[in-house]
């Protein structure tokens, strides 16, 4: 391949478009068992396995959607971005021209990591955060009445959030006993308060979470929480670290107990395996179970350099979505995960996707002639079941989903009511859904017709544990920079939140500065919604 | 009109589809402020506001709107539901044959209601409840120990979860102190263990609530708190209460302290403002507060029988809705609430219009040839703004949007940095998305081109108290069932959720019955996830 290019430029995309016109009926008599699908059409890796019999794709297409990773060389990019090429940037224009090495700050247990630079950063920082550690729990760090801390809140928005978040929630059986976090993300003044209402700020770590040290939601909610801990007479300089870049403003030891370090060459959304999420997760779960999530995602990342796809997760996710996308016209992804601990990855991967691949122009510059990165939501089953599924069904707009399950839960903490444990119905509605939606069903009621063909894969693992959520993570990061090089975008950048943040500011001064041009569209918009002047 | 019927019938459907071929471009200098739009393009109501001059219509679109309104008899389709016409129904084929009463039970304030027989019975339920919480709060029902119950935990799924829960996290700020709530919804049983590890059982009043008396989900989570509340010497009799349809198997004083009914004239995803959701947040705010959420919702259904658009909130946003997803081929909805309180409402809208109105069958039972309900997800601002907005401004996908923002913030905990507080920021980063959506921009640069043209409307409120919280739901409410007249379809059954309900019987049946028909799709299907037999 002269240049990097997009899909429709490969052979493989010529055929496929012949093969979409009669893509493989899952509605018909005995649809699902054909050609051993079911137990051929899986994906395997060593922490998770990929189940697919219930997509709209056959032998011919399968051929063909490894033929199109072969020939747009998806594993070799794949390589060089792990070993540090610049991928982040769009030729000829001025763009970010960055590395992309969020899979450098996990690449911990190999003796020879592909890019050791990057990786020997990530193994300062993870040594700062065990020392860091350490002291907490051996009582060295203890606060102003010598007691331990026991609750960190964490200051981020965007990247520094919603990954951390979830990836906490998910795994909160793991938690050091009596140890509990918080997040304030969002500048409306509510989220702080809800948030200070609840906690003893006396045995708080506040962790403030900013690469740039000038992210203005961060900044605001990190005075408002300092200026608290003054008037309560505590002193915030004891208490606060820091997660930053290197020289930030926010990189100030007379100001935080700590830095950490994040670096440019990894992107707030990709940011969950660096500090960004280990310094939390670090002081929630300890040291050792930060390193089995980020083996987990390891094990992922070298998995991904497989050119098989059947040995390649995140490659065959990637191959599928944009058949459903691309070839049989959707415009949606639903992520449906059935594990409640799961119940805020897919607000992760809507950000981690949507950030990533909603946009226009390709690696060249130039305006794309064919649909980017799907609209992503989901929301946990069973409960989906009993809020949106009915359009999934019947409506008139056909929505791929993603499932993700496990064969056992967390806890363990299950009763046998009616002759099955909860788990077992768990499960069992999980396995339901993603045939029913398949094979559909016909009925002489016409309220009762289910037309089917409504494709899905399965996600399974065996347990959420932090390897495996760590796992699940890197498949959807490279699941993400996979499709990101078949439609030729850099999933890498985010230009399309700038002008907001520049209008922000207009509307921000026409507020607060009361005379200044009082016909702008600012000021009227203003008068309008407030009924006066501001 | 005949029969009822959908809008491609109507003149103002032709004249519309030839409007929508030149759609207001809001891209052109000064397009924001021609013709008077920020000032004109509003509709009003007590105590909400709806900008919509980021939508992409002009004076001659709002006209043929208007029209179809009119000939559609939508308003007229609205009174006859608020009075309890039989509208849950499917000519000519089985069907439910229900009422669709919901506005009943808050039409308390009125010394005429228009539905006198389920206003009756929502009120003889409120003087229940008043009773009961009175009780709580002067002493007469008290714990196992003589101690005031100070925690509720609230065990239902889809309606009985999504819409209390998302109010209760709305109106937070206005709860008795002290009092907290908890819910558990999902089967998962890793769901009920992280509430259970979380409540002081001894001091919960656990609230079941299931119309049928028979929700799998409800049932298993119930049978597991009531096993680990004998397990510690209490007595579940009389710690649970039970909202559910009289005469229903949980309708047993031997085993529940109180039970409050709910009628099958109320669908469980338009059940918030029964018992459903007034028990739970009656016991966390007070029943005078819960009467404020129940007349701000009784002001909006009076304002929706309004037959003009420019007062009528929900059928302006129906309308709207109809010309954006029909007329301009979008396929998603995207609610960005910028306030942190309501960061579940847009999971309750999903399943509230998804449920609602995901239909492929019209009210006579005939295939509809154009689309229904769209795809409705959505998260908070600022915290969308870093995730995925991104798509919204530079992806190949048009998602219209519908932002909500409010004047003030709910705790006035507020703080001024770098010259402004949290609220204002907040504020400004709605304005300036609304304007930037609209306008895009201009670059030589292609990276940081936006191409504008993507709609969006501001509702707008002093500030999310009880009494808004209602209107806005009730606006929602409202604007789901007009769109269901729009595209005349049922919008209040819900069969597509029933296929996945007997799928789900015989794949539990075939994982606890281990001789049975092993070479059945489901064992197989099993056989493959696991390894092994189950």
């Amino acid at each position: 391949m002269e240049k990097l290019t997009d899909m429709t430029f490969t052979r493989a995309w010529q055929k496929l478009q012949q093969l979409a016109k009669t893509p493989y009926d899952l509605t018909a008599a005995g649809a699902l068992e054909a050609e051993g699908r079911l137990e051929n059409y899986v994906s395997r890796s060593r922490l998770l396995k990929l189940y697919f019999a219930t997509e709209r794709v056959d032998n011919a297409v399968l051929l063909s959607l490894q033929a199109l990773a072969d020939e747009l060389l998806l594993v070799d990019q794949f390589k060089e971005m792990r070993r540090g090429k610049i991928i982040n940037r769009i030729e000829g224009v001025e763009s970010e021209n960055r590395q992309v090495l969020h899979t450098a700050c996990r690449d911990l247990f190999s003796s020879s990591p592909v890019e050791p630079v990057a990786t020997g950063q990530a193994h300062l920082e993870l040594e700062k955060l065990r020392n860091f550690l350490a002291e907490l729990h051996n009582g060295q760090l203890l606060n102003h009445h010598g007691k331990p801390f026991d609750t960190m809140v964490h200051i981020g928005i965007g990247g520094s959030d919603l990954g951390p978040r979830s990836i906490y929630e998910a795994l909160k059986p793991y938690g050091i006993s009596g140890r509990k976090v918080f997040f304030i993300s969002n500048v409306d003044p509510d989220d702080a308060a809800r948030v200070l209402a609840e906690v003893n700020l006396g045995t708080c770590i506040v962790n403030i979470v900013s690469k740039s040290g000038t992210t203005l939601e961060t900044l605001t909610n990190e005075r408002l929480v300092r200026s608290l801990m003054e008037e309560r007479g505590l002193d915030p300089a004891k208490q606060c670290i820091a997660v930053t870049g290197e020289k930030s403003p926010m990189d100030n030891p007379n100001e935080y107990l700590r830095s950490f370090y994040m670096f440019d060459y990894i992107g707030g959304r990709y940011s969950s395996t660096s500090m960004v999420g280990a310094a939390m997760l670090g002081f929630y779960m300890g040291f050792d179970r930060v390193m089995e999530f980020l083996e987990g995602a390891a094990t992922v990342d070298y998995e991904a350099e497989e050119s098989d796809i059947y040995k390649n997760i995140p490659l065959m996710l990637a191959l599928l979505g944009v058949w459903n996308h691309n070839l049989l016209n959707s415009t949606n992804l639903a992520i449906l995960p059935y594990s409640q601990a799961l119940h805020r990855f897919p607000a992760h991967l809507q950000q981690c996707d949507m950030e990533s691949n909603g946009k226009s122009i390709n690696r060249q510059g130039e305006r794309v002639d064919y649909k980017t990165g799907p609209v992503i939501w989901g929301e946990p089953g069973t409960n989906g079941q009993h809020a949106f599924y009915q359009l999934l069904h019947q409506g008139t707009e056909v929505v791929p989903a993603e499932f993700i399950g496990f064969a056992k839960s967390q806890t363990g903490q299950d009763k046998n009511v009616q002759g099955s444990t909860s788990q077992e119905k768990l499960q069992s509605n999980l396995f339901a859904q993603v045939v029913a939606l398949a094979t559909g069903q016909d009925s002489a009621n016409p309220n009762k017709r289910f037309e089917g063909n409504r494709p899905s894969s399965l996600l399974f693992a065996e347990q959420l544990t932090p390897k495996v959520m760590g796992a699940i993570l890197a498949v959807y990061e490279a699941k993400i920079a996979f499709q990101g090089f078949i439609w030729n975008i850099n999933s890498f950048d985010q230009e399309g939140v700038q002008l907001g943040k520049v209008l922000a500011k207009q509307f921000l001064t026409a507020m607060t500065t009361p005379a200044v041009d009082s016909e702008s569209l600012e000021k009227r918009f203003i008068r309008q919604l407030f009924g006066r002047e501001q």
